[in-house]
């Protein structure tokens, strides 16, 4: 394999980019106005500094200029409490896996890449219809439909929770306080929000104080 | 139907957006560095205002920056006759249909519209993947899929050539004179490009002195 991965900076697309750091040739993180983007980039830049990993900085303005979602700047509060659709559905930025999936693919395209690694999980499935199963199957489709190479979409996580995926990064030796999850995008984690509530699950009994989020 | 269409400023979406126009709610027309996207985009903004459409232009920097394709400034000559693989191979975009199809459905569902309508045709098919049916239906399917709505991909044109989508723009009056074909983006269609003899083709017989090309 040798892939592109779309990658954030948080815990999830860090695993991944650690576990197929041998695949991979070009990682690419997007800034498409989210309260949070700065704060996950700085982490995704300094993660393939670090692993010799080419990375592209793609801004897509026109996502926080036309776009309706909460996760926006200007598109109002993040929600506190757990994941549940009545106070997440807010944070849903409309198709913005499909926009992101399909750019990678026409980079790859452009380097005779053949796949791209995304870090979609299944905790993701309630709340963000553009992480389920069945909208990967189809994306996958048409990248293999739509391109000269046959490109693939691979999401090696698609079936496993986020503790599961922390589980796996551990035993990387990945150092999570290196990464972001916090929809707020204050300078810490806020620890309140239904991200950072799900992010301590996840890191759950790790005695490594570097854990901590707030 | 309420749509948001994929419109370019050619003869095929100009055309559709006049036979669709009481359905469509919103036109976008994407900038990602072609030769001839600034010639296109004039002719967008022209029918639209026309109409009474709302239309955005969005700008897609990173195509231009990134993506290997002959069609885009900078990236080599335009290859002159008809089309066939050989000499037009160098001027598809990866996967930009899926780019600005994803676009388009994000597009929708911030302003719950149901639909996307895409100008594709059956000449496309032999060059452009991400213009056959296969690729449409997947990225119908993913569109379906990951969105709330059920946003669907609508391609009316999908299975007619270019010569049938004329007929039916002349039969409604559409002035073809103000649309843009010409891969090279000059001041007039340079008429020898595979694009141009495309457009005559498709012309041909029509006695509107404004139909000519060059």
């Amino acid at each position: 394999m040798k892939a592109v991965i779309v990658y954030s900076g948080g815990l999830d697309s860090t695993t991944l980019l650690y576990e197929f750091r041998d695949s991979i040739q070009l990682a690419v993180s997007f800034d498409y106005g989210s309260k949070h983007n700065a704060r996950e980039i700085e982490m995704a830049r300094e993660h393939c500094s670090k692993l010799g990993i080419e990375h592209l900085e793609i801004p897509l303005s026109f996502i926080r200029q036309y776009f309706r979602s909460g996760l926006l700047i200007g598109g109002g509060d993040i929600p506190e409490g757990n994941y549940s659709g009545d106070n997440m559905i807010s944070t849903v930025v409309p198709f913005r896996n499909a926009i992101t999936l399909s750019i990678a693919v026409g980079l790859a395209e452009s380097r005779e890449l053949d796949s791209v690694l995304i870090a979609n999980h299944s905790g993701d499935h309630e709340i963000y219809p553009d992480c389920r199963p069945g909208f990967i199957d189809a994306m996958d489709k048409a990248a293999s439909e739509g391109t000269y190479k046959g490109v693939r979409i691979v999401p090696p996580y698609c079936n496993i929770t986020k503790r599961e995926i922390a589980l796996r990064g551990h035993a990387i030796g990945i150092d999570f306080s290196r990464t972001w999850s916090c929809y707020k995008g204050g300078e810490k984690h806020c620890g309140v929000c239904a991200t950072c509530r799900e992010r301590k699950e996840a890191l759950q009994g790790f005695d490594n104080t570097a854990y901590e989020i707030s």
